[in-house]
């Protein structure tokens, strides 16, 4: 038996991840987890799965420092101390932001598998993260669906060609580029597929989440032949082509709890569900109309600049939240990251340490606001 | 550089397969091959690519011991010496009907890798040929299109839940059921998307050859779960479904030089083929009509009964050449097998070693024929 530890276990992978465990019949055992404040959820998960160690990085002061025979790390560092104590054989990093990078570093040192849902590890780690990995001798799993996919598509081969990334398309997708404009908060949060948090419903739409999970695709598979193509009811998880004019296909009910069961279970799938119905199931693709999502304009000039991986990132983060404030417009997300891309690119930084990539992290933010305040 | 053998090398696969090593660049070194009768092509093929070792079942009077430097095998056992003087690292065995299944058997004496073309080899063959690649430590690479797909599926997979094998449906894919009495061998010869010989052709009408990959399938991927679909236009090669609910499809144009140069190279994909147009290519799907395949009817009978399996294959066979002569109607192809398998089921015959197949596989045909002969 494996034992797991989950960080962010109370966000949307996390509870889906404790679904997963329910039906694994003991092949995982769950041993800690951590949470950002939700003292009142993880102390259920404490209670049903027997957790030695958790973490709360912003506790209350009720919290106590051993509940039913659960260790609990609280503040600064609580989940890297947790993670370490812990020494899981897998752990999920399901930290939501740029906090999933830290943890990511530290789940590397103890974990020999790190089955990753954090996007931020990637775009902000980039190869460092990947040195990390390859000194520590860990096997990398994404848990993305699409990711997850690719992984799955290339078990054997040893090159590929390229990568067809699919996409929903998003909220927006059926909306003409000039309606863009005056386009509403509550009409970007319709996603048409996929159920999700509010940063990645807004990315969705204008495919930043896309252009972060290139990145991500970038470094997990070596490649920078990546393309995007829209697959409406997200039924083809993504696609890799090879040279011989073979193309695989990830095909399946989007259901997260697939590619999460399977990053616990590689190279096994114990993990029961659904059975697709190929009769009756459209499979068809379209390509991305780049008026519709001109952050895609960017795509090429972004992708392999690890600069520019984190100006992205950071810029929509801002800007994305400046919008679900209702204080910018929805196109103001991309001038937003436009301005600092070109900011950013002009300084040609060179990233050496983690420590850089937090600086720049902090300064792709501090730029992004003063753009907004001063420009928008 | 590997060394390889061809059997059949005039034929459809041959053919191909010498076409493939025109764009190979060398990795592959074709050293020797045999035919039936046809010297003059074989002629011209050994001057080509330099064969050193060849064989020829039925020589005519002209064909010399040695030509060119290669030396020429001729009469009964032909192709065995040949290939155990060549002892090719690959034999690429695409001997049309059952003489395949002696050269594979010498085949796998000598040549690591078999690249398996000849359907009987798997069919006639069975766990017979299954324990012999075990114990002389061959790599049987399917060369079909499906079962190459199914191959290139399952790499990496520790268990597959059901496997789906595509089928284009073949010419008659547009009658109705009632129609197919007055069938004629011209409407029958008329393939939709694939140009192969004629007993193939019909088969295909019939799916009689689509049973036969499903048998194949079974030896080739230890499974009875198998499930037959129609894909028209023939781009999705085969599919395999998981438990957890991921199908993986295997997308790309019909072109048999893909499958084969991947037996070559394998884990290599050295190949380079047109790119589908995944935009434009309609990917669907149907339930094949069991009244207008009543052959369908005897899958789950036949299937993992080594001696129905011989029944079916000789009995389809004869009938089949009776139906191309216009001797027999095309429905009298389907009575035939029904009443041979009918006839060998009663005998429960428990099949031990080859010797044992071609006793059946002969008897098979003396059936068929009789019936032919006295009830249609």
């Amino acid at each position: 038996m494996k034992t797991l530890f989950i960080t962010g276990i109370t966000g949307s992978i996390g509870t889906q991840a404790l679904d997963v465990l329910n039906t694994l019949n003991d092949s995982i055992n769950l041993i800690g987890g951590s949470v950002n404040s939700n003292w009142r959820k993880l102390k259920i998960i404490i209670e049903k799965y027997g957790l030695k160690y958790a973490a709360l990085a912003k506790p209350s002061n009720e919290v106590p420092n051993f509940y039913k025979g659960c260790k609990i790390f609280k503040g600064d560092n609580s989940t890297e101390n947790a993670i370490e104590k812990a020494n899981a054989d897998i752990s999920l990093i399901a930290t939501s932001g740029a906090a999933g990078l830290a943890h990511t570093i530290q789940a590397s040192k103890y974990s020999k598998r790190i089955a990753l849902a954090n996007k931020e590890s990637l775009v902000l780690g980039g190869d460092l993260i990947l040195n990390l990995f390859k000194k520590n001798g860990n096997e990398l799993i994404p848990v993305d669906s699409e990711h997850s996919a690719i992984f799955q598509l290339v078990l054997g081969e040893n090159s590929i060609d390229e990568i067809y990334l699919t996409a929903s398309g998003g909220s927006l997708r059926d909306k003409q580029p000039f309606e863009l404009k005056n386009i509403t908060k509550e009409q970007v949060l319709n996603h048409p597929t996929w159920s999700m948090g509010k940063r990645i419903t807004v990315d969705s739409a204008s495919m930043v989440n896309k252009i972060l999970e290139v990145i991500e695709a970038y470094y997990l598979f070596n490649t920078n032949k990546i393309k995007i193509f829209i697959n409406r009811n997200s039924h083809i998880h993504s696609m890799v082509k090879f040279k011989d004019g073979v193309i695989k296909m990830h095909f399946g009910k989007p259901n997260m709890k697939v590619p999460i069961a399977y990053a616990f279970t590689y190279p096994d799938r114990l993990y029961e569900y659904e059975i697709p119905d190929i009769i009756n199931t459209e499979i068809n693709f379209e390509e991305p109309d780049i008026q519709k999502y001109p952050v895609l304009k960017n795509l090429d000039r972004i992708l392999g600049n690890h600069s520019l991986h984190i100006a992205l990132n950071a810029s929509d983060e801002v800007a994305v939240d400046y919008f679900l404030k209702g204080n910018i417009k929805y196109l103001d997300i991309n001038k937003t990251i436009n301005y600092v891309i070109n900011e950013i690119e002009k300084k040609q930084i060179n990233i050496k340490n983690f420590q850089d990539i937090f600086n720049l992290d902090n300064e792709c933010r501090k730029i992004a606001e003063e753009f907004i305040k001063e420009e928008l």
